[in-house]
């Protein structure tokens, strides 16, 4: 998907509205993904995302070695693979793009993939990790990302091509967001 | 709004996708309410939220004296209200419940009042707060829930009655979720 890069400043639009995303690892020749909706932005200057990752997942050690990682924004037409990326462990599924045909594209500052079917994709190096009940609670500085301008352009995202963003709320259900409406200033 | 309990384990269900959420604090008689949108579940057992609150905000010394705080899980109807919570500070606003139309719900753990106007309410308490850039990422464990059961039953967001979620993109932007689908299991 046609990509271009957009600014930092703009990078946390990307996550306000809360919808799942791919993430991607990569360390050591091995890469992985997997899904989290346990994700938000942190602070928007310098552009910060919050996430969630057990510990014993197998990517947690890929990410935690290469401290670096892909938030990638998914759409309604790879939902399926989103879901099958979170099904399936990076233990039995040697390549989760192949599996689920996903494609890797080259970030350009982190040697994690991209996934190319995602709208965007954001570039991270993890800054800190707090530890909530076991599991890690990371912080992640972002320092790069692109986007697809049909689908976020000028710090929006811009429902008009289509688009149709995923949120995660339990099992296998999602609920989707296709239009957007604006608030009436008090 | 006839609201219900609901179970500790089923809390994290309603802030998985990601909604916008209206804070309520209340410490030495004084309440006060603002929008949240970085805000995510942190555990689901036991359950703990995570979320981001400025420093220098009004209601930031309320939240901290108290310990406490409620999270009301906002729907279309109210959306003005939400948004007019936060492009108001509670310094120029005695009563923002009054200002916006919104009524006290009592609550049953803490002493800061629920949004009645909400379809889902969670109590919470402060249990640790971390520094991000100068923010305050508050992880504050749920130790009590309710919720409209039109809306919100066996620990899942139903559409059928006609809830509409919202979800924060920029400035007065929200994109809005209307209905769920289920993925395919791999």
């Amino acid at each position: 998907m046609d990509k271009r890069p957009i600014a930092l400043a703009e990078i946390y639009h990307l996550l306000n509205p809360g919808p799942v995303v791919l993430v991607s690892v990569e360390h050591g020749g091995r890469d992985n993904l997997f899904p989290v909706s346990w994700v938000m932005p942190a602070c928007d200057d310098p552009p910060v995302a919050a996430l969630l990752v057990a510990r014993e997942h197998f990517s947690f050690p890929l990410l935690e070695a290469s401290g670096e990682l892909g938030l990638n924004l998914p759409t309604l037409p790879i939902l399926d693979a989103v879901y099958g990326c979170g099904k399936t462990s990076g233990r039995e599924v040697p390549d989760k793009f192949a599996r689920f045909g996903l494609h890797r594209e080259r970030a350009t500052t982190i040697t994690a993939p991209l996934v190319a079917e995602c709208v965007a994709g954001i570039e991270c190096r993890v800054d800190r990790i707090h530890d909530v009940e076991g599991s890690a609670l990371i912080l992640a500085r972002a320092v790069a990302a692109r986007a697809a301008p049909d689908c976020f352009r000028d710090g929006e995202w811009r429902f008009e091509a289509g688009l149709v963003l995923c949120h995660h709320l339990n099992g296998a259900r999602f609920c989707l967001s296709e239009r957007a409406v604006t608030a009436r200033r008090p």
